[in-house]
């Protein structure tokens, strides 16, 4: 993965996607906000570079044509659009490229509520993205568990992102990608399967927020220092 | 619950639950270790005595005549004998006591992986456990994220434990004898329906523990000092 590598960030209009497309070009990456429409993710991203400055390598484009720049996509997404717009972006997406997952298949995504979960068939919406994604592309979850305030506010995260997949060259690029966040430090958290445990811990984080009105994130204790890694 | 209060800890001659009745006994706690095996149980009471002093209120019996004596109950065993186990002492809690549930279902109770659940039909093994329970008892699921050998070792557990329960009379019991082991914070995880997710973080723990030779535990981070009950 080259320097000049690109984001799409589908979802971006969305807090979370913001956020994270907030940090990664605050980082100096550059990112491609994705949206159904255009204007609402050129909008985003001019929200962004008004706050990171002119040099800020942001732009907003539909989401297919987001896909067909990027070397990176990042689903930021609504459950309940995720097997959809991966059908959709599926022709636009290039080979080779690794799709990082963040979706979480929250139980609200069918009226239900924020603090649950539904049973998803593949075991997650990661492993979901991997079963609709074409062949070659690479599916990393991760950023399932940082939440949308925080992402937005200054200042760095008291958050780990453990990142799970099942390319050993894919997840070290999520990693990479984790650690250009401030406070952040990326795990390996193995194969992809563990995704579900991911995916179900923000629904626990979201429990917590709203019993005790806090920005809740997880911190992994206790493995040696080899094991985190920050930037 | 009076100061008086007896703790019967179900598998208290595993790693676990030996680490739970050694901490709690170091903080004046009075404990029963339980076990199949009325021998074993004095065993391991011993040890710990050997470990505390011989103030320790400590001692061992055959895991009904532990309940028959207790206030608290804790579950501490393999799930492959948790249901069974559960119908076997149900005639010995006593009525209104509390269960205290930190049984994970991991995949290798039916010789799978450590690092995988499996579906339990109630959700979780705490609400398994709930349902076979007499009534009038009320189940709290906690200290599943709480690893062994960092119970087993000297000094402060870098961990937090998430405490989840339908019995608001029980819960802050559970978080009470959480903060009797030292550098453990207790936070109000809400409803017992959340165990699923505590029992999965587990696995996800373990996998971590494997992948990069550590004792990993969790600390949740972001909330108010008032979610955090300390002793």
């Amino acid at each position: 993965m080259s320097a000049a590598r690109s984001i799409a960030v589908l979802g971006g209009t969305g807090p979370e996607g913001f956020g994270l497309s907030l940090r990664w070009a605050q980082a100096g990456e550059t990112v491609i906000i994705g949206s159904r429409d255009t204007k609402r993710a050129q909008d985003a991203a001019e929200k962004i570079k008004q706050r990171v400055g002119a040099s800020a390598n942001i732009s907003g484009k539909e989401n297919i044509a987001a896909c067909d720049s990027a070397d990176l996509i990042v689903f930021t997404i609504p459950f309940e659009g995720h097997a959809t717009l991966l059908k959709q972006i599926k022709p636009a997406i290039r080979p080779n490229s690794i799709v990082i997952d963040a979706t979480v298949p929250l139980a609200a995504s069918v009226g239900g509520r924020a603090t649950r979960t539904l049973g998803v068939w593949q075991g997650s919406a990661a492993q979901q993205a991997a079963e609709l994604v074409p062949k070659g592309v690479s599916v990393v979850a991760a950023f399932q568990n940082l939440g949308a305030e925080l992402l937005n506010a200054e200042g760095p995260v008291d958050c780990d992102v453990i990142v799970c997949g099942d390319d050993p060259n894919a997840n070290p690029v999520a990693r990479s990608l984790a650690t250009k966040i401030p406070g952040v430090r990326a795990i390996d958290g193995g194969k992809l399967e563990n995704a579900r445990i991911l995916e179900q811990i923000t629904a626990l984080l979201i429990g917590l927020n709203i019993r005790h009105k806090g920005h809740s994130g997880i911190r992994i204790s206790g493995l040696p220092p080899s094991a985190y890694e920050t930037q």
